[in-house]
């Protein structure tokens, strides 16, 4: 069997040890990781079976993880993560949502072997696809153990990624611009909003020539005319009309890292409303990648592009954005630093953001975004794709 | 603004009606819903928001219920649910992912109005975007609540669909058969995967020409040759070589409702031992749809499978299929019935399912399945499309 991982073993044994160093400050012997972008990023390990429970299981004292899943799923981690099979445990399908019995009693079990030596558990409190009731089982199984909330310890190691990484994240870039000039391109007057979604969906999975594309954690999102002012609605039947504003958020992804890009569109000729609000975003936007390197915080950041566009009379209150990488459904975010007053996270290189400073008004809104590595001495953004009107279809 | 809402009032005023009625029963005062799919089965609403915290709360005393969720999601709910605005709560972008609070934090403190008449309350301990650290927040916060799971309790009543309902199913079985349709013609040797699945995800969104389609609750996963022993794997970049069995599943979907299918295909001949199997499963298939009417349960339907196909000498120990209809990503099974041993649930007109019966076996895998609704006599499948090899292109 062909291995399917896509780092080599050394990658995953760094991954590993920071993990572990910080398992070490925060007292814990055992870390139970549920997040399957934490997952993939300890062990390789990549599937669509997040929707039963799963988890990677990390021990200070041991060298490798162990991967925990559904029977049916084992072949899946033996060909895309770099473990061995002695470290891949597993459930049969009678505890596939049972209401008797729940996956984590045999995790539970299975831990009773440690008693001795394992006393401190973290868990990821907040990680999608760990259940109250996950935890429930978990704790009443091993009831010897102390828990305590280990959410994002993984999440913070990702916040600085590799050089490897970024030649994924490149890669996922090249793959967001092709899929934007597809939507941009179907985007013309009486298009269904269906069938641009359609034709951004099919550039994101065909990616380049050279490398396809992945599912990216998020559908493409869509709102047109009036529901621009409705950010996550994702797209409906309805036809385009002249000068409606169309916004298109959409992500390449390649080896599940994510580059996220947004843009506004529009079939004809341009609102005057929308240009003015789409200049001052994009004076905004630009002034902050201007501005971006080392040694800044996130909030600083976002002082830049309150100050830009307050010159134009706008104001936002909601963060301008986040830490972006390696990442599965529902959420291309890592959930860790945001771009917004009170977050004192530090740049620094190989960080990657989504900065998307969306404006929303009462009855229309404008996104325009970009994502970015902060380098050396600046910043590089992944995607090359116009940022203004001044390329829309008419 | 125009309403994007699906169903006619009266449509939500009896699903909440029933839900009410098992509230009662269990004793509720308040229902905290979580997950995505009941949250739209209540009121309507859809949007790509179940990323951060969301909640419909229905009260056993209170007409309508509420939705709670992020203030920039607020413009989503109008456009999509039948809630009137004074019953759309949320919370500010401070709370998005901060480490110090939590959304729930806010519901909470609205709650303590209902101090007085509100005692018990369920929470849906499994649902999907429901964490341990949100049912905390809550808890904390509505100390004076005695909280039970009532884990299921909407989805239960969710599985036997009104005839609008089976309408959309319908559309969403269209929907999945030309979608499948560009999947077996995208299926030639040589082909990338992962342009196979482009293929795919354009027809399932472009839909027809009538009705565009949604994204389904999973993307299509494409296994191809020594991979088909892993089911859930999504797709590569690889080449399909000559004689490689390819396993196709998927779904259409349409306003959230979902007709899954899958086909197992190969570029070329058909190797000996894939039509084998193929053809044991194709029977055992074909039994199980003969037999299907009310008054069964569905572990008499998993019985008519297993012997089925011990006459072709093979066994197959995980479930043979799942209720199915309105759902959310990452999953289009409702998590109620399964055919499998052990489940009594009794087939009722109206109910769905997805019988999917793969075997997966050291080396390689099979997977032909079948949407169906049972009717009063019998049962419909939501698809059309041939089941046996002869389709294949060469």
């Amino acid at each position: 069997m062909r291995s399917l991982t896509v780092f080599p073993k050394e990658e995953y044994e760094l991954r590993l040890k920071k993990v572990k160093h910080h398992m070490e400050k925060a007292g814990l012997d055992v870390l139970f990781v549920s997040d399957p972008a934490n997952m993939n990023y300890l062990t390789g390990y990549d599937g669509w079976s997040f929707y039963v429970p799963q988890m990677v299981v990390v021990f200070l004292e041991e060298e490798d993880p162990y991967w925990f899943g559904r029977a049916q799923d084992v072949n899946g981690a033996r060909a895309t993560s770099w473990l061995a099979p002695f470290q891949l445990l597993s459930y049969s399908d009678e505890y596939v949502h049972a209401r008797d019995k729940h996956p984590m009693d045999v995790l539970a079990a299975w831990m009773a072997q440690h008693k001795q030596t394992v006393k401190r558990a973290g868990v990821e409190m907040e990680a999608n696809y760990f259940s109250p009731r996950a935890l429930e089982s978990l704790k009443k199984g091993c009831s010897w153990l102390e828990f305590s909330d280990a959410n994002l310890l993984v999440n913070l190691v990702r916040i600085v990624k590799s050089d490897r990484e970024i030649t994924y994240m490149k890669k996922a870039g090249e793959i967001a611009a092709l899929a934007m000039k597809a939507g941009v391109e179907a985007s013309v007057e009486g298009a269904r909003v269906c069938d641009i979604a359609a034709a951004i969906s099919k550039a994101q999975i065909s990616g380049t020539e050279q490398f396809g594309g992945d599912y990216p954690a998020i559908v493409p999102l869509i709102p047109a005319g009036e529901l621009t002012y409705a950010p996550h609605v994702t797209w409906t039947d309805e036809k385009i009309k002249a000068g409606d504003p169309l916004i298109i958020e959409l992500a390449g992804c390649c080896r599940r890292y994510h580059a996220p890009l947004a843009r506004t569109v529009t079939a004809g000729p341009v609102k005057s409303e929308v240009k003015r609000l789409s200049d001052a975003v994009i004076e905004g936007l630009e002034n902050v990648l201007f501005h971006v390197k080392p040694g800044l915080t996130c909030e600083e950041l976002e002082t830049i592009w309150q100050r830009s566009i307050a010159r134009h009379g706008f104001c936002k209150d909601s963060r301008i954005g986040y830490s972006i990488g390696v990442n599965y459904p529902p959420d291309w975010g890592e959930h860790t630093a945001s771009l917004r007053p009170g977050d004192r996270t530090i740049l620094e290189p190989n960080m990657a953001f989504h900065l998307i400073p969306g404006i929303w008004l009462e009855n229309m809104g404008v996104e325009i975004s970009e994502s970015f590595v902060v380098t050396a001495d600046g910043c590089e953004t992944l995607s090359n794709f116009p940022r203004s009107g001044e390329f829309l279809p008419s």
